[in-house]
């Protein structure tokens, strides 16, 4: 089965870890894997450039946690992780300082900015980067334009814009977002190969991802909607019991008014593009017009959990494509 | 006393801690001394840019020793120094992997070349990473224009020209130098503030530097020997009893074509600049046309010692220069 992927953050990458041993795959490289594969249409929204270093923390975060680099506890950066860097340049005054910038990520920061400075697209870059962590999956990025989250919010009566990271990591999302802006998104391409993967996908899984700054940015992206709303997509709900299982997607929501529950999430996803949804079992009952809603335990405690999950995920995806494909 | 002292590496550094000493001076802030000021003219030939981070060995040094930060068993680098960045750029194949990029260095590099790259001049950005150490001396680059030092080498045959860091650290030097050449001397212009330094000094101190390539490069842009020759000039022999004190100095003195001597390095240095010349005692009877030369113990074992080395050449300098005011 060759299954894409749309993914960003700590959900999604965890998803991916129980979804690559739901389909059997243990190799560290894809191309290796005859008959499953899964690719990765991973979100670059939330990078940024700071002290002239390009940081990808959703491309990094799949590369690490699927390559055996992931600090577990985390969930983002590297496994015996240093800040010295970071420690050192707020010493001389530098800002920001609320940025995670661990010294094992700063040599992955150094090396694509270089990369990327000698005039590479993201593309190859991450292709690159990937060569050394063999992730086991193909992990592309969503465009290799530059397009950034920023998030609007209002302070003293003043509105401005934000970087998605400040208000994530600064403000921990605390301070309200009037709305979340995809800049760049508008006249983004989809980047190489994503579309070809899609269309070549057996079955299109939405992660338990954040649905409006990691999947919605990748949907956000011109084409790459259309071309996957044309697939089998199944999703797995981000939100149990009315809030995120991790993570702040509540605040996400707020800011485009769309309700904290697995039901108002995959309404705004569509019924367009979504075709199976899976809630929790705390969901049970949730019903999505056009939408097969099928209810299990969701909570991703730990690779076996996790298995089960992506395994159900591929039981609901057969079942829907063999229907549709019946229809169509 | 306004001295100024052209000088690069730890040689150059370890003696101005004795001629801080020597000097009275223990303020972090040069502009605090009232009577007593130093100002070193740093070389910058050695700077190379890696991994796209510009990096001023010379420079570091000399505000690393004096401002506290300096590793004193290797004599470079940061004290508490890892190396996480390194050995990762290491493992994505990132070349070279001979420099000693330390994780604390890393972040010196970074607000450089942040500055540099906003449009700073390296005297500018000097100065500001300067703020942070506080080294008690003024410490200017010899140039804001790029001046590297090159040399070049046989292998298999055929000569290619290699960066001084390269043949200095990844060869140790043990490659035969064919030449020494500093690319881009010929068009610098002297830093902001070097010449008028020079012209304020009561008295210039050559350090017990590399003469080649640290006080030689100095020496190289154009008008500064000029400058500095107008002036006392008291100089330190870096070589003592036929060989450096530390360091490689001798395989830098044969790619020019000068003994390994203090006589030798004297007479190269040239009588119409240097008007006193310390060697040690094992150099005792050294005889140089035109210079004064004097003999005393000269290992830098500690401070007290370095501080003594430093006071006879403040004497020296006091001596001379009232003979010249007489002659003048």
């Amino acid at each position: 089965m060759r299954i894409v992927v749309p993914a960003g953050g700590i959900g999604g990458a965890r998803f991916l870890r129980g979804l690559k041993a739901a389909l059997g795959i243990d190799s560290p490289v894809p191309e290796e894997q005859s008959t499953n594969a899964i690719t990765v249409i991973g979100n670059t929204g939330d990078d940024i450039t700071l002290f002239g270093l390009r940081i990808c923390p959703d491309l990094d975060t799949v590369m690490y946690t699927l390559g055996g680099g992931i600090d577990e506890e985390r969930g983002w950066g590297r496994a015996d992780e240093t800040f010295t860097v970071k420690e050192e340049l707020a010493a001389y005054g530098m800002r920001p300082t609320w940025f995670g910038l661990g010294d094992r990520d700063t040599a992955t920061h150094i090396v694509r900015s270089q990369m990327l400075a000698a005039g590479y697209p993201l593309s190859a870059v991450t292709e690159a980067l990937c060569d050394r962590w063999r992730p086991g999956v193909r992990l592309l990025p969503m465009t290799d334009d530059q397009v950034e989250t920023h998030v609007v919010v209002e302070e003293d009566g003043r509105r401005r814009a934000i970087h998605f990271q400040e208000w994530w990591i600064r403000h921990r999302a605390a301070v309200p977002a009037q709305s979340i802006v995809s800049v760049g998104a508008e006249d983004a391409k989809p980047g190489p190969g994503v579309l070809e993967a899609i269309a070549e996908a057996d079955l299109v899984v939405l992660p338990p991802s954040n649905p409006v700054v990691s999947v919605g940015s990748v949907l956000g992206i011109p084409g790459i909607r259309e071309a996957l709303a044309a697939k089998t997509v199944v999703g797995v709900s981000p939100i149990i019991g009315g809030a995120p299982v991790r993570g702040m997607a509540d605040a996400c929501l707020d800011a485009i008014g769309v309700e904290t529950s697995a039901g108002a999430v995959a309404a705004h996803l569509g019924a367009d593009l979504l075709d199976g949804w899976l809630v929790d079992e705390a969901d049970a009952g949730t019903e999505v017009e056009g939408i097969e809603v099928r209810s299990r335990p969701l909570y991703m405690s730990d690779l076996r959990t996790t298995e089960a999950i992506a395994r159900a995920a591929l039981d609901l995806g057969r079942e829907l494509a063999g229907r549709k494909g019946g229809g169509e």
